[in-house]
């Protein structure tokens, strides 16, 4: 169920203390995310946003770090969908060193549909919905 | 108590929705927080990274977005103390809008001082601990 | 007749190797340039592109670089206009750490006027060409 | 003899104007670059950087832009040697726009050889003159 996306850790990415930089980490994020659209979804994340005028921003976020991303590494990036609600929808994220397997990151991720020009939430379309719900963890598989 | 950082929106701190990267308010609390270095420790943020081999990285967030920033825009962030523990320290990020002062984030951002060489925790020396502790919040200040 | 922008070297500013990420040289020409538009234009940047729906983007560059910059460094950024034409105007930058002075990085970026909805070169307004005559350096001083 | 490395167009690549930030696009080439490492030398960038202390830093650049990329674009990145002198490279980046084939973005980008501990050039090692000779293109082919 869960969705993922692999991800090079690039030149830039990287911090002054030589390990990525933690914003980063929810730029891994939102690449999966832009990655699930464009693979489970009937529309792009790009379409979404210029043809229908809807954005999904982020709301809240709680999440640890746990062991640190170096340059040269893979990152392998877990989606899954924890929550869905009339306008928003929880996501879980799991990011892994392939090197090793190590868990590096754990975040839950909410996020509100929102008309972009008038900036109010607006209720999930049925085909947005159904693919949210679709990707709907059984359980929140803890390790 | 609380420390205060301004930093202008760039060009390219917006994303395809044409607001602010949600990851890029954790870069504006980063900056902070180096500023916050610069200003209030008897050694730099670079100075501690590279003469001493300590790094602060993050462990937990949770974080809280109510209101967007555009280009054009100023941010005030404001930093303070909320707790001090033998190798790691708390932190509370407020981001306010400067052209009406809505706020448009808040999180709690959790630091562990780490041997950079040997990857583990290391207790805070007392000069760091002291310059943390005059900046202990009395209280949580809700707004 | 220079305009001169000081920035500090952020921790995501270094790349794998430790040094200043060269892609990142050119984004402290372009905060020059916002702060130029901010100190010596009659409209800033952002107001440009959002009240007059004009932007200028990039269109030509030669640079060399000389020296690196470091975590820990401020660059002075300094920002000369060496041509104005009918919708065009030729910029010079340098970039200089302020540590020693050196000279780590030097630009010729040409920038075109251009309407953001039709995407087609419109002529300089008389007030932006003003600006940017008086900015125009007597000769390319080199050093 | 070209090398390809498709990239997605990402939420946080484009900047107040709506288009790909002019800085991205060395971003996309050196994204290229390190694939070129990872697919053709026998050693990664990473491994370079780390295992020898060599880094590839940029110390030139001419480059012209010609069509912008947008959120939703698939940038292909072809990227080609045309010149190994003792301790340097000349790379050619031509990025062109899946969606239309229009070139967006070409550039002429030398890089030399550093011994990063020392900060002095290096003669190239011969198995990488010998992968870089490999990849010279018989000629600059313009279009």
């Amino acid at each position: 169920m869960a969705f993922t996306s692999v991800q090079k850790i690039r030149f830039d990415d990287v911090d002054g203390a030589g390990i990525v930089y933690y914003p980063q980490f929810f730029h891994l994020c939102h690449a999966a995310f832009e990655d699930f659209f464009d693979t489970a979804a009937p529309i792009s994340y790009p379409e979404l946003i210029r043809d229908r005028r809807l954005g999904f921003p982020t709301v809240a976020i709680e999440s640890t770090f746990t062991a640190p991303l170096e340059y040269g590494d893979i990152a392998v990036v877990e989606l899954t969908v924890e929550e869905v609600g009339r306008s928003s929808a929880g996501f879980r994220y799991t990011i892994r060193r392939k090197r090793d397997g190590a868990r590096s990151f754990r975040a839950r991720i909410t996020n509100v549909l929102m008309n972009l020009d008038t900036r109010r939430p607006v209720p999930l379309p049925p085909e947005l919905r159904s693919i949210l719900e679709q990707s709907l963890s059984a359980a929140d598989s803890e390790d």
